[in-house]
């Protein structure tokens, strides 16, 4: 690291990690940091480009690390706008470098590849120093899904309701509970398990920049550093989060075969279980009706599979339950 | 082809184009095709991926294979919902089997590479039985483009002017003379030197389906075949299109640099000369101030890159001009 | 999993492992299962595809999960006709989604690639439910082997016994102790410790359907569930097998060098130590004679190479001796 | 070409195809040639590896260049055992360097790829020394084709009959009129445009060397120089070979679907129209019974897909027609 | 293209060629071009870049697109310091986006692929404009070349001796008249053809920036500026070149086999026939000789190959004779 | 392995690693290996190709394979002249099998990938044999590293002063103390814990064989002979060595953006801090001027990147200090 996340006031440089290519024996791979360090406050550890297709958070945290002042800061800003850097310079989720869903890589490891030292980075180096944990996503070029802000679920009732908090503090239209599952090996399930407030974020996708979803973003991470003090001025929200959840293995509607993927209901939507929300096309056999694909629930159409070309095992459409587990 | 072009009725099958692979010596590439022949009346070709990842041509085609009644038809329907089929079954602008952009190889060649192969079967197999000629495009993976219909120039003012008169009929709101810049390889301005009456589409795009644009399309298409007398019923329309032109190279804003592009506007925006149309951010550089993309000229927002991922020389704001040649 | 492997009668569906691509990231790769549970007996856990490019397994299975009554059935059947789901799609042995050769990933890793993942499911999903095991492999697209069945040595000879016996149930002409050189992380190694009766087979290969070797297997298997109960009738078998060991490191006779394999014997010649067994021939260097693979040792001609291409150490000529451990 | 195709006596050399690529910007790709030069008589040019996959005649075409004494030999053997040399090094059909079927390249051209260059040597420079064509295909890695000689047809039926009267001199069990649809760019078809006795084998295939017809290639070989006068000796022959022709779209039966490829036919099998010919198992639908490949037409069957893994358009069985043209 | 070549003074801009991929359907690849014109006086044409990876020119180019001042300037500088574009984004000597040389793509094709749209752009739009062409090369990553000028034969003496004239104005110590075994492709020959004062340079190579051999270049064209009057100054040069000609098949010395390349000779140096210039050694093969690589026949070492590592075919050593046609 | 290490004299051959590939089950990749055992004394343990590109070392080891008389030879010499044989074979830095670079694949692991089995057989079954262990690396395609010793810093002090004498015993001009930051996973690192005597070199590099670096390498090797007293004969050197370190995170200059990279000092300079040490030219940028590469401290060149094309992140410069650890 080319920075001193002690000195005082704006610093911007990098993060090294070695590699050793056949067109570069002794380079590094650099993921840009933005250190601003004000007066005495909270530490904020904020990633965007955990996946490299997922923009607002990108935009949110440059103009943050251009616009905010160290001599009215109170605490410090650690800001990563890029930190799937290999990913975000390709514009894709997964790094090209490894191959990996950085997401899936912690708590890390020093000796591993790419995405495994970067998360050991923040796992070992930068989370200890950090009190709040903001991972900015949005769906990703396959998905869209409702802008909102993601929930951890800890051992500790008391930190899922500290992330709970953190989420309301963002102040997103909803606050919806993820847990991929139980996979433990996300940077907000490490962070959390750390115990930082952790905030996570979805905010749209299909791979462009929603200009509203953009909006709320910015506006949500604002709210945080005000809420947690570390500017002046008074958070901008529409009162309490619609909380949900994603919990179960059948939230996730699959394609049965390849084909082209119709939505038939938009995001947000509340359905009943059998409800029709989408058909998948199979050009190659004109004479073939469409499948249905059918709501296995009653729930919120949480997620929505943007490319229409899918294979079999693509996730189409993801439903939410009302409610959580604080 | 295993379907007989001259048999009345509904026939499904597929064209054979053969091929030469490692691993399959002499099998073929296979195009599903769809002839219904009703009573006396004119021929409509149409073709759906032309591009693979242009999907609400191909559900309109699909649509009508399995619903008209030959029994009722007067004139004959030729369809190909997947015209470029290895780019359709790949979800793909260009044929994964020659990187070719099957929209620049007409008229085709039979001795060429798959893509010019089935340029010049429609070229000299189906457009010479052909009286009106659809090209069911939206704007792929790459771009949204406002939902319109689009209209060739031909060297006769008559011919352009029924092309227009073509556009009329299917009745999207817009129809926009494009011209790409002079290019004579496409299958629109093909046909339309056969002197088809041609009619094109743009559907929106960004690689999903879009729901408006989706209904506008099946719409549209049925309005044709009742203006024409294939069919009976009263075409849905809302009176003349807007006309508007694209025939300027600046009229295609590319980007200077690679970055995240970030639109400003939305489609259909008229804007002023200079006004604000996007950013572009360089993630890598955080300090760096967005660069601009202003407009070069006066007109309507025609179509704007959908992934956020930009390099250097792609395309991220095309504006139209006001009016036509006729 | 999205079937239930506790309910009666038939069950089909598939089981579901979560992946993270650039093109889905909420999805999952679906490995097919199919589950026959009629009265009580034995349970039958029997996997084909374990390498995507050996059929005759495949065949079986899927004509065994359509004709089994489970109204008859006593006890349970347990399919898995295409295990390694992605090798099977794609018609390779490894895995293209992370290129591993599955029979070399037991026990499985949870947190792992793909192939780690479904062998972890088999090793604790499914094998801690079965006694007996069925892993029906051929010599896919690179090796002929001699159909036979392969028995798995186990540090209780007891157990030794069990799959020589299992292998004798199935019947086919040959038995062959193969433990490729001490491998411990294939499906029958792991199998065989878990203390299932464990039993492999070699159905020929080259990467076609060999008739024979299809009918050997279907006849195998039905032999199997009839030897232990679970269907009636009477196993059709020739006689005991012939007992041969593969376990010498110059068993496997490699090619020297590049060039063209010519084989000069067929499978299940028993040669001399030094015969010829087949050619290399060198097609850039005309004038050199071709270089001859002589046999290490006296013994039977187990496998082939099937391809005539060759590369610098891959295996041309693999020959058994006669006997066994047990 | 370093060696001289005037000298008497054996030449061993390379014929140079100067190429420009990354890593050798004034290299060359190295075609082996044999030229045997002895009094007077025909000049007899033969290629194998005219697709890199078959290896019948390669082998072949070594042995004949290291054993033919030019102290006895009447006329020139011009030998060229690999002369699609990239495809051979790889062992693939096509050639990696260009993508292209080198059997597709005829009459070449000495500013195109790799394989029209090698396409145009031939064409312009080989085959006007030459009296008579010898081309050594086997089926290739996805076929297996029943062993026989293929015969050209040409405009003027005295070329065909001297084309045929050649693959009797050669001596297969089969002489097969097989014009691929009529295409005009093979090798064997520019050769008899020249005016060249032209003469084809299929000697099985499968990526694999068979002993059988190894046998076969290398008996017709001598055979034909011995009928035509250039070595001594008594033609082998068993009688007329049998005459069969595929000229027929239908006679190539395509895989409607991807799925693993049962045969139930041999070659040579004789069929009625409608027999069953095999069967195409898709292993992720494990209840669905198998689609039947049934036969187009009475016929025998002449060549079989080799891999059990078809994708939609794959080549599965070629029936030939009893008779031939003349 | 956004710049008018009509314009005096200095102009920056690019030369859009259109293209229409996947991920950008209406974007350009981006040719940087510098126009600089001044008063009355010859036009000076100059592509650096013409493969990618040679780089003395291209540096040479951008410092005289920042140095030259139009106002004293007597005629017009039009620049190309990455004529191919994608190549030299990539350094690599053939372009990326089609495969081609594009100095074997004269005189091009505006509707091939873009290799041959920059060619046509050249030869049909910027040629007819100018007086005078330098094509400036290095020896690429495969190659180190004598640095020297190359001279381009022409039919008519006139022109030969005009070209030649140029070679000594830029200075070099030799002038070697290369003719690519009379290849008309390349960019030089068309210049030629079309009548312009042609002067070419190999300026090292190895694919890394030669100190003296940029100076050299530098030098040279300045020389070249000053000699046609377009600036004012004193060309530095030292004597007349040593003229030296390659034009025999045999001068390139290629790698019979594979090996590491160890060159026993420097640049320059002048051999005997049978001269020992290099070896070639089989790592996998310990105990075989190296292969000795001696010359052919008398000259001087005009070429080397760059890296150790070569495959059969691979040019070695490039031997020059002395004199040359004028 | 096919030779036996115990048996006296020269022995010749290869160790083979199983693998699993889908056109080669049970093949082997094979390393080649020699063992020449004389008399009593010491045992060496040599590998060159640790990186397949670089070839100092290969060719000094294949020279004495074959030159060494086991007759007279005091102990053993175990060589291995492309350890990492796919990357030789290729002529690649990192293993095109697995894409590791091995030499950060120490101790090892049998089950892991190909890198990670080599490094296993040589930490497992080679460096338990050895006394004194040899590293022959030069800089590799993408670096030009002066022509030095590397020298291992130990915990142990004694055994770091031993790697020194080993260095002086060899007899470079320069002894450099490189710890790769810390990196443990190297040969040399781990034949170091291990206790072996541990000499490592660098010798040019840029992906050529310097004839001057390879004189220096034999001379080396034979010196390190002599000075255990494997053979005979006095060593050649020129005093002790100068002693540079590199340790420090800055001594690795990386390219702050892509472009081409122009050194401005030779190897072996002593600059000041701010010196500038070379331009990154960025090409399509003609109006910018290229960025500065300054010094960060004192010292010496020590290595240069070699390629002109430089990605953002790859090491274009590094500096050593004067004088080390002990």
């Amino acid at each position: 690291m080319d920075i001193d996340l002690d000195a005082p006031g704006r610093q911007v440089g990098s993060v090294r990690f070695a590699h050793s290519l056949d067109n570069d024996a002794w380079g590094a791979d650099l993921v840009p940091i933005i250190s601003i360090r004000g007066g005495d406050g909270p530490v904020v550890l904020a990633e965007a480009g955990n996946h490299g297709d997922e923009y607002e958070g990108m935009i949110t945290l440059l103009e943050l690390a251009r616009s905010i002042d160290p001599a009215t800061l109170r605490g410090q800003l650690i800001l990563l706008p890029a930190v799937n850097a290999p990913a975000a310079r390709a514009g894709r989720r997964c790094s090209p470098v490894d191959g990996l869903n950085y997401n899936r890589c912690f708590p890390g490891d020093f000796h591993g590849t790419l995405s495994r030292q970067i998360a050991a980075f923040l796992y070992h180096g930068l989370m200890p120093r950090a009190d709040i944990f903001l991972d900015l996503h949005s769906g990703g070029s396959s998905l869209e899904i409702m802008p909102s802000n993601t929930v951890e679920v800890a051992e500790d009732p008391a930190q899922t309701r500290a992330n709970l908090d953190g989420a309301q503090a963002f102040g997103a239209s909803h606050a919806v509970f993820v847990n991929n599952l139980g996979e433990p090996r996300t940077a907000t399930a490490a962070a959390s398990r750390r115990g930082l407030v952790t905030i996570g974020t979805e905010m749209m996708g299909g791979g462009f920049v929603s200009p509203e979803a953009l909006a709320t973003c910015k506006r949500g991470v604002r709210n945080v550093l005000m809420h947690f003090g570390l500017i002046d001025g008074v958070p901008e929200r529409a009162g309490d989060p619609v909380v949900l959840t994603v919990d179960r293995s059948d939230a996730y509607h699959l394609a049965p075969h390849a084909g082209v993927f119709e939505r038939r209901v938009p995001l947000g939507t509340e359905v009943e279980a059998g409800a029709l929300l989408g058909l998948l096309h199979d050009v190659f056999a004109p004479m073939t009706e469409p499948t249905e694909l059918r709501a296995a629930f009653a729930g919120t159409v949480y997620a929505l599979r943007h490319p229409a070309h899918a294979e079999a095992g693509n996730c189409c459409i993801v439903l939410a339950e009302a409610g959580g587990p604080v």
